[in-house]
């Protein structure tokens, strides 16, 4: 049987990770009222229009004093700029997470403020290249792990409800550190980012150059470029978050990539399959 | 209403590509008999228990000799060895296709070989990271590319049954020279996989060293890496026939790489929302 962990739950972004995760709050019954903010309007009408959300409200301030669960799902700068003073707003009993895909920032942001232990850092490490309210999508958790970012720094008993949520849409949770997780993001979602942006980049310029046409492409090419169709506005900031591990794992890429180009221009098969293997 | 095009193929490697080329041909009933070899004995055993072929054969002299069509999917080294014995074996009216992902070298093996024109060069543009005739689908080619090589040189009637042959299993035809061909694949699909099997190897080094866990990892790598779990029999060796084109494709995408690199080093948004669009 599943409990009401949360009276009410405002989600603010309403797009792929924040309708998806209201959409399962609502089908396991995880919550009572769901409200929801965006800062792009259209998009917080169309999540009404969805049933994402019960109500919408004009602004975060007021989403946060509505809220028992405020769940942050916005781009990462934006998370950094607002979390002091949603933390500043928050009453006892409330409590705050983001699913933001940077970590070190956000914990720095608010390590000294008084309502700290109301704040759960979490990154689930799950979504497409898509986005907005209509990107949202049912079990996007399910089987996918949920990070959860110095969990010492939040008060146990928030800290378990808000476990038991993400358990419930399915979650496999894990706890480390923010700068354990921003190394690990920067090698397994950042850089292999950055890698498919400039993989697109270089197909583009030589179509652009008339050396190529891209339309003869196989499905290798789309799923190595379909990462890099994310919405810039929420994956540059990540960038410029996590730059000092995000550029250490690029250099480590282009390592490994100069090793294979140095053994195929050497015609060293067999240290050529052995790399492959 | 289909009509058969040709009496007998021999498929000669019955995988991922040869497989299911046989499963449409019998679907569309485009062929009478089919005949199958492959070098790993397994696998031809496999082929036929699966019902892709009707028939298998010893050796693929005994396959040449036995087909009207015979359609070469092995690796291109191997294609590139047997193709002018195999040319030497023909009869008139026989057809020889191959389905590689190289085109230079083997279209400059048999350049002056008497039977040339009865030789048809292929490259469709499909496939995915399996291998081995459990990998065989229907409608693989179906709305995808089948590049046509140097057209010119095979004989025209032959061309136009080949070309007939693609079109009613679904592919869209298009002709190009052998260089074009191998600089486009080399942008389109040899670097790309050198790029997932370089990502891969950076994975697994930094999990070595213990400094990253990759279960933790979401779908956008597994995307990405996808197609590094290709076989490497099958692309060490295009690698390596295709090494021009390839080293001078890896050079063009660092180049790009470092670009972003040092975009996102010099925290220049603007010109990195530029590289992103």
């Amino acid at each position: 049987m599943q409990t009401t962990l949360f009276k009410s739950v405002g989600i603010a972004g309403i797009g792929l990770i924040g309708g998806s995760l209201a959409k399962d709050l609502r089908t396991f019954g995880l919550v009572g009222r769901i409200l929801g903010w965006n800062r792009t309007l259209s998009h917080a009408e169309r999540a009404l229009e969805l049933g994402l959300v019960d109500e919408t409200l004009p602004t975060l301030e007021a989403l946060v004093d509505a809220s028992e669960l405020i769940v942050l799902a916005t781009p990462v700068d934006i998370l950094v700029k607002t979390l002091p003073a949603i933390l500043d707003r928050l009453r006892p009993g409330q409590v705050v997470i983001d699913v933001g895909s940077t970590k070190q920032a956000i914990v720095e942001a608010v390590a000294q403020h008084p309502n700290r232990k109301q704040f759960v850092a979490c990154h689930p490490m799950a979504g497409t290249e898509k986005s907005g309210p209509d990107a949202a999508v049912e079990n996007l958790f399910r089987n996918r792990f949920t990070l959860l970012i110095n969990p010492a720094e939040s008060d146990p008993e928030l800290l378990c409800r808000v476990s038991s949520m993400w358990s419930q849409v399915g979650a496999v949770l894990a706890t480390m550190s923010a700068q354990e997780h921003d190394q690990t993001a920067a090698l397994l979602s950042h850089m292999p980012h950055v890698l498919a942006y400039a993989l697109l980049r270089t197909i583009k310029e030589a179509e652009r150059n008339q050396a190529l046409n891209a339309r003869f492409a196989g499905g290798g090419l789309a799923s190595m470029t379909r990462i890099a169709h994310s919405p810039i506005s929420m994956w540059r900031p990540i960038f410029k978050q996590n730059k000092v591990a995000l550029l250490d794992a690029i250099d480590t890429f282009i390592k490994h990539l100069s090793i294979f180009r140095e053994v195929i221009a050497k015609d060293d098969d067999e240290r050529l399959s052995e790399l492959m293997k």
